[in-house]
């Protein structure tokens, strides 16, 4: 079993099946010795796990950063699927759109969530160079959307 | 004639002179093999086709696809006027900013306008990664922006 | 001493040490030739020059230009700290998130404080393609954030 897997397992997480694109895109698309992958939400089962804006009078911080690393857990998952060895796969930026309420300043905390993740999982490969913006609101009502790019062998 | 510009006459459109950049930067940069193409909006001959949010109160949602449609072509208007030949031009990722009202949800059927009219240009190549993301405003009151990342060959 | 260095020395402007990241990420990664640059704020000495949205009732676009500054300063620092020569560094790639209040439309103009120092500090190797869109908020109460993605040399 590879080490991502393995710790995935310790960590009592299954890499989801990536949900289907919501329009008319690809999940991943390699070209110059990078992947892109498509924004990532907080889908489990085609099903957001979270709705709405995060700060004062809408979700915690802490819920936040539940829906940023399911983000990125999904963006593993399309690595997964599109055939990329998570044990060759290098995490390079991140950028986390954060659905805010008016003046919530704490977007780097709730991409945490995500950025975290990515280290546990890939340990040094997941550690990457990141942007974490807010935003007033997201495709189907999520609360975070993560864009990855990555390098990656199949 | 190209297969791209071949269909672009099929379906009735004419490639955009590309609008001058709007501010102290270049329209398209080519790097370690991917283009970066510059943030483009709805500007047909220097105006702004549609102005305004999207979402409910604000713009109707087929009116944002088609603002993310011009977005496109502008885009691919680019390209051409940097050189590139669309039929050995592929777009990797696109991230669609829509301008919207508060609570809106359709960012993705909105920058499906954009992503349709590269695959009905391009063909497979132009099937991308995508990013769909709400924003409160855009310059110059656009209700769409879209960034393309290509590969492509002069 | 460098081109850079010594035209940061005209413009009487210090390079400043990179602020630590804001969170469980790197500063800077480079993957297939490219370096991508963490999201910079407009922070001196670890604290913020300017907080706020831009726009009317907020800070004046002026005042957005100069933290667009700082953030362009700061993402040169970083490239610096880093270990690249400046005088090899070539900016692919600006993406500024504007902190705006609703309806204003002026984006571009703020980002051009960021695009304008690029070019006078770098010269051709800092003129860059762009994108500036408008956010709600941004981490800290930042009015603005500077994505950068260049090439260079250590």
């Amino acid at each position: 079993m590879s080490r991502a897997r393995r710790r995935l397992e310790e960590m009592d997480l299954t890499l989801p099946s990536p949900p289907a694109p919501a329009g008319a895109y690809r999940r991943a698309v390699e070209a110059a010795g990078l992947v892109f992958v498509a924004g990532q939400l907080p889908l489990v089962d085609g099903r957001m796990i979270l709705q709405g804006v995060v700060g004062d009078g809408g979700l915690p911080v802490e819920e936040g950063r539940e829906a940023a690393r399911q983000c990125a857990l999904n963006a593993l998952g399309v690595l997964a699927a599109e055939g990329y060895d998570l044990d060759r796969t290098r995490i390079v930026r991140m950028t986390g759109y954060v659905a805010s309420v008016d003046g919530f300043e704490g977007q780097a905390q709730v991409v945490d969530g995500a950025s975290e993740l990515m280290a546990d999982v890939l340990g040094e490969s997941g550690v990457h160079a990141r942007v974490a913006v807010g935003v007033g609101s997201l495709p189907l009502g999520a609360p975070v959307e993560l864009e990855v790019i990555a390098t990656g062998e199949r």
